[in-house]
């Protein structure tokens, strides 16, 4: 029922545009990690299906979509030849690519937060998994290439609370039955908008208080 | 049946404390490795219910635990508000927090070994799943860190073993038919204490014999 | 069906093989980082049981081989043993471990693109399964080691395309109706074969066109 808000075909592209912008993503930093093509196309598939197949996998949606969805193994593979020849071009469009992005979060923690109610989860529990299924793959992209996980440096703009937020407006809108394709649209659009907001004007999270003086590039041992 | 050895209420009770444990180590690093508080919630949550996911995700338990039980999910939110305000005073109690870890490493490999036997797998792989559940949400931790997982490093004190221990008693208790409150009880606290001796006389694994001249910081090129 | 093409025990014991050379990897990467003996132990399981883990999670068949059948269990114990008293003379055989480490790619991405296939899962998405299960190992060997997975870097010789092509060959055969023995023995033949000319003659793939001049070892800040 709630995954009939879009018509199955609008929501359908949806989803394949949020996985092209992420894979995009994941194939810029393999090239940057200087990977060959294969490492291209593995850190974009993984980039743009890693949420979602935890998500799946969490909610016991075997096989998940990544596997039984043609379109979703190919897109990822269509932005990998497209970074391989284009990517000095890719590069210096990183702000069109960061608005694409930020619209990726945001369809893809208000599908994650509906997909997971309708297997059964509790409303914390969903949105946690929309929350999950819109910057997991980033993580386990940042993990493959060994770098620490964007989402989780301090020293980049927010990320994690657009997400929040936009997961936390449709559990709030399933809460109150109240959930429908305008109300789907308009929580991408608040995350989508806090992104880029979040972007321009460099909003951070902080820190712990009384941190002592750690540096950041050399941390203590770790016990 | 044998998820009954302690009332329901006890046994909640002592996974929540497990839970809050693992929690406070995944905030202290990241802490230390100045992540955003957003980054410690992350680490706090990954560290506390990681090893349980993976072991209920490999015996189909789904959704898993740590996304049917509200408490499970709240209780690192807690620990990371607490570290997040109280720091330097967490650290401090060290000593604390290591006791309290090895009690969460001593429940979690009893419980994670009496869940896996319920849901239908041999001895062997029930004891397996009891201590990846015990040690995998620690693993996690330090992958998201970019650190190499403590649990590997020769240079500290042993933790596997404690719970290598443990799960074995459990396993056993259930092949002779003596799994009860007190056996159970017995594992926990055997697990518990040989954590404890280990952090306190240095306990240390060997490593390969007649290895060659490898400097740990600056390892050969791996193929 | 598809399952029977070798007799069950001949086929056992090719899973077998090829999980024990995978664990002999596992294990001698441990040695290089400087890792315990339980360490080592970690690290074998990992890397020859964790492809086929994740082959089995994606495909909903719980719970996973690794954990139903204790030979896959015990198996890479007797590979950390045996690394763990005679490592330089395993170390000096590294031709020989080469071979049968292209022997279990072979293996891996025939059986694995065949179990997901009998599981109901499509041509292509099955292949990907095979390769992921064939690669999956010995990725999450590099990242447990805290090291840039080998499977990502330009400047190792081939290893995803032979098990490409062996995983490709097995769904061909089953579109076309002609998966028997011999044809997948043909396409393990083909992919320990490719993968032993790209070691032999240093193949490599190529990276993205117009990279900028970027280091390989001090990459840039990724965003």
């Amino acid at each position: 029922m709630l995954q009939e808000l879009f018509t199955p075909s609008v929501q359908h592209v949806l989803d394949l545009v949020g996985i092209f912008v992420f894979a995009i993503s994941g194939a810029l930093l393999a090239v940057r990690k200087n990977f060959d093509v294969f490492g291209m196309a593995v850190l974009a598939e993984v980039t743009a299906l890693g949420g979602g197949l935890f998500r799946d996998l969490v909610i016991g949606a075997v096989p998940p979509a990544a596997f039984s969805d043609l379109g979703y193994f190919v897109t990822p593979l269509i932005a990998t030849v497209l970074v391989f020849f284009l990517h000095p071009e890719v590069e210096r469009i990183q702000l069109g690519v960061n608005i694409f992005d930020a619209a990726g979060l945001g369809l893809f923690c208000v599908s994650g937060t509906t997909k997971a109610y309708d297997y059964g989860l509790g409303l914390t529990a969903s949105a946690t998994l929309g929350l999950a299924s819109a910057v997991g793959g980033g993580v386990l992209r940042d993990v493959l290439a060994n770098e620490v996980p964007s989402l989780l440096r301090w020293d980049r703009d927010l990320y994690a609370v657009p997400a929040i937020v936009g997961a936390a407006m449709v559990a709030l809108c399933i809460r109150f039955g109240v959930l429908n394709a305008f109300t789907s649209g308009l929580a991408v659009c608040t995350a989508l908008s806090l992104r880029l907001l979040a972007l321009k004007y460099h909003w951070r999270a902080p820190r712990a208080w009384h941190r002592s003086s750690v540096k950041a590039d050399e941390p203590d041992q770790v016990g």
